[in-house]
C-alpha cells in the first residue's frame, strides 16, 4: 500500500529547530524520517512525499535518506505550498490510484494505528479517519490548534478547528481512497483549498467513517513544547525493557538514558556502542589481573560504568530505527564473553591474594552459574513476559552490580561466592519455574 | 474434527505380535496408539473407535490411554466384526454428523497427510481417499495385498484388491461426510458389506475425490515383514537430527539406536534418562578429582558413554510421543552444566599433575567456548535449517569426544587446549555467518 506524506508547510512555530520542520531532529533523526520509519514499520513500503517550502533541500535529504534506508521514496513538488494543504494532497492525484494512507511529515504516532488502519474495509468512495476519542486531559494534544470532528456511529458528521461540540481529535492519519482527490477539488472550487474542506464535503455525504486508535499515542510536533513532550515520551517507551532485573531498572537505566540523550545527537552507531563495551571490559580484566585494591577498585568501576554504558545500543537502535536481528543478538554474545572474562579476572585477583584452590572452584562456579544464568534467559524471558508486564529477573545488571560492590569495599571473595550461589539458584528457580507452566 | 478409527478385525496375519491386532507393540507403543497420537498431532482431538474382536480388551486398554494421554476417545461396539469393514464404519453413524477423517487401527502414516486431508474443500455428499501414487518399487506395499485405485482427474473410478488396471493406491486414510453411511447402507443391501462397496457406489456417482500425499509415508502394518519395516522406518526417522554433527551422526547414534531399541522395550522415561545422563556425569567428574591415569581413564570413557546415551531421551520421547517443551529445554540447561562439571573436573585433574596455573587459564577459556558454544547453537541452528539439509556443526558430540580421547590417550593438557581453541574459533566462525545472514 502507498503511503504520501505531506511535508509541504512552512511550520514557523518550530522554525528555531530547524529551518524546515520535517527536518527538525527528534531524538537523533528528523521528523520525517520518522514518520516514514513509523510507516514502513507498520508494513508500508512505497512511500510519496509533498514538497513545498523549501523543497529542494528536503527532496534532498529524502534522496539521501532513501539510499541510506533503502526505502522507495517518491518525491513530489507542491509550488502553491503557502495555500493550504490540501493542494499538496491533489499533487499526488496522478501518481496514486488505489487506496492509500495519508500522513502528516509532523505527527508522529504508534504504529499500531496503521496496522489497523491498514486492515479496515473500505469503499471506494470513502475515507476513514483514525480519531483519538480521548479529548480529557490528553497531554499531547494542544487543544486550541487541534483538528475536532463529532462523531457518531463511526461516521464523522463535522470535522474543524473550532468545532464547539466534538468527541475527537483528527490525528491527521487517514486511510484514503482516490475519492479524496475528486472531493478536495470540489470543495476547492467552492474555495476551501483544505484537505478538511475536502473531508467536510465527504463527511456531508456519510463518506469518513473512522477508526479509534484505542488509546496509542500520536503526538502533532507543532511546536517546541510538543517537540520536548514528544521527546520524553520516546525515550519512556524505547529505554523500558520488559527483561530489566532491579538494578537495571532502578540504578543502571537512571543513568544510560542522559547518556543515550547525549550519544543520540551524535552519529555513534549501536554496534560501535556494543564493541566500545566489550573492550572496556577487557580493560577491566585487565586491571583485575594486576594485584592491589587501587587495581581492583579501577576494574570494578569500570565493570559497573560498562554495564550501564551497555544499555545504550539497543536505547539508541529503538530510538533510531537502527534495531536488527544480528545486532541484538551480537551484543547479547559479547556480553557473554564479557562476562565470563570479567569473572575469570576477579577469580584471578582473587587467588594471586589468597593462593587457595578453593578460590578457583568458587570461580568456576561463579562463571558457570552466569553463563548458564544467561542460557537459560530466553526461555524464561518468554514465559514471564507472556504472563506479566514485571516480573523478577536476576541477571546481568546484578551480577555485575555485586562485582562492583565487591571492588569497591575490596570483598572480591564474597562477591565471587555471591555470584556463584545466586546465579546457581537462580538456574535452579528457572528449572522449576519452567517445569510447573 | 471428530476422528474415526476402525479396530475391529481379527488381523490374524499379526497374532504372533499379540493376540489383538491393535494392540501389537510398535516401537514401544501400540499400533492403535500410535495412530491416534499421530492424529491428535496432526490436530484431531476427538477420537472415535470401533472394536470387535476381543473388543472388551481393547476398550479396556482405550480407557487407560485416554486418561493417562489426556485423549477424547469415544468407544463403540460391532458384534458382527466377523463381517466385512463397512458394518463397523455404519456403527458411527449415529455418533458422528460431521465431516470427519477415517483412518484404520492399523495404518501408520505422516501426519502431513492428515493435515492435507483436514484443509481440503468437500461437498456434503463426497468422500475424499488420500492415495499413495507411487505404485512402483513402494517397499512399504505388500502388493498382492493392497487396494488399489484407478483415478483420472483426481476422482475414483475404480477401486478394488484387484483391479487390473490402476495408478495408485488406497492409503486407508479418508476424509469422510456422513453420505458415507448411506453409501455403505445401499452396498450392503446389495450384499456388499465392506467400506470399499460403499466406497465404490460413490465412485461410480462421481463422488470419491482424490488427495495425494505427496510422497509421505504410511504403512499398512498387515503382517509381521511390514511390522519390521515400519520399526526400521520410524527408528530411521527418529534419530536422525538436522543439529547432529559429524561424532554425533557416525560415532554416537549407530551406538544409541540400539540402546533406543532395547530401552522402547522398558517403561523407562525420557526425564529419567537425561537425570541419569546428568548423574554419570557427575560420576565422572568425581573420577577426574582424582589423580592418575586411571580414573582419567575411566572419567573420559564414562563421559563419552554418557554422551552416546543422552540421544536416547530425545529417540524414545519422539518414537513414544512423550516429546514436551520443557523436556527437551531441561535436557539442554542438565548437559550445559554436565559440560561445565566435566571441563572443570578435567581442569583440575590437569592442575593437579602440573601444578601449572595456566591450566586454570585454559580450562577457563575452554569452559567459557563451550558454553558460549551451546548459548550461539540456537540462533546458527536455525539460520542452517533453513537454508540447507546437513550443515557444518561443532557441538557437545565433539567436545565430550575430545574428552573421551584426551583421557584414553593420557593427554589432559592437549584436549583442554583442542576445546578452548576450537569452541572459541567455531563461535567466531558462527559470529561471522550470522553477520552474513
Amino acid at each position: 500500500m502507498k503511503c504520501l506524506i505531506i511535508a509541504s508547510g512552512e511550520g514557523t512555530r518550530l522554525a528555531s529547530k530547524s529551518s524546515l520542520k520535517p527536518l527538525a531532529f527528534l531524538m537523533g533523526i528528523p521528523l520525517i524520517a520518522r514518520v516514514i520509519l513509523l510507516a514502513r514499520k507498520a508494513g508500508l513500503d512505497d512511500f510519496c512525499v509533498v514538497t513545498g517550502y523549501n523543497g529542494k533541500r528536503l527532496r534532498d535529504y529524502l534522496e539521501t535518506f532513501s539510499k541510506k534506508r533503502n526505502i522507495k521514496i517518491t518525491c513530489l513538488h507542491n509550488d502553491e505550498w503557502k495555500k493550504e494543504n490540501g493542494i499538496s494532497v491533489l499533487r499526488a492525484a496522478d501518481t496514486i490510484n488505489d487506496n492509500f494512507i495519508l500522513l502528516m511529515s509532523d505527527h508522529i504516532f504508534n504504529k499500531n494505528i496503521i496496522e489497523k488502519l491498514k486492515n479496515r474495509k473500505i469503499h471506494n468512495d470513502e475515507v476513514v479517519l483514525a480519531i483519538d476519542s480521548n479529548i480529557k486531559r490528553n497531554k499531547f494534544v494542544d487543544e486550541e490548534d487541534a483538528t475536532k470532528v463529532f462523531v457518531k456511529d463511526e461516521k464523522i458528521l463535522d470535522i474543524g478547528k473550532n468545532l464547539k461540540e466534538y468527541n475527537a481529535y483528527d490525528t491527521g492519519i487517514f486511510l484514503c481512497t482516490p475519492a479524496i482527490f475528486r472531493a478536495i477539488e470540489q470543495s476547492s472550487k467552492r474555495g476551501d483549498t483544505s484537505l478538511s474542506g475536502g473531508i467536510k464535503l465527504l463527511a456531508k455525504r456519510g463518506k469518513v467513517k473512522t477508526c479509534d486508535i484505542d488509546g496509542n499515542y500520536w503526538i502533532d510536533v507543532d511546536d517546541a513544547v510538543r517537540l520536548k513532550l514528544a521527546e520524553d515520551y520516546l525515550l519512556n517507551i524505547s529505554t523500558k525493557k520488559q527483561s530489566d532485573g532491579f538494578i537495571s531498572r532502578y540504578i543502571n537505566r537512571p543513568i544510560s538514558i542522559p547518556i543515550t540523550k547525549l550519544l543520540l545527537r551524535t552519529k555513534i552507531q549501536p554496534n560501535t556502542i556494543t564493541l566500545l563495551c566489550f573492550f572496556l571490559s577487557i580493560i577491566s580484566v585487565l586491571f583485575f589481573f594486576h594485584k592491589g585494591y587501587i587495581n581492583l577498585l579501577i576494574g570494578a568501576t569500570l565493570a559497573q560504568f560498562t554495564s550501564i554504558l551497555d544499555g545504550c545500543d539497543g536505547e539508541i537502535a529503538r530510538l533510531k530505527f537502527l534495531e536488527t536481528e544480528f545486532g541484538g543478538w551480537f551484543d547479547a554474545v559479547l556480553d557473554r564473553y564479557a562476562d565470563a572474562f570479567l569473572l575469570f579476572g576477579l577469580t584471578y585477583h582473587t587467588f594471586q591474594i589468597t593462593g587457595s584452590i578453593s578460590i578457583i572452584f568458587i570461580g568456576f562456579l561463579a562463571l558457570i552459574g552466569s553463563l548458564i544464568n544467561s542460557y537459560t534467559a530466553d526461555k524464561y524471558d518468554s514465559l514471564m513476559k507472556s504472563k506479566v508486564h514485571r516480573y523478577f529477573r536476576i541477571g546481568r545488571d546484578l551480577r555485575i552490580f555485586i562485582i562492583f560492590l565487591g571492588g569497591v569495599l575490596n570483598l572480591p571473595i564474597l562477591a565471587l561466592l555471591a555470584i556463584a550461589i545466586i546465579m546457581n539458584v537462580e538456574n535452579m528457580r528457572r528449572v522449576v519455574v519452567l517445569a510447573r507452566a
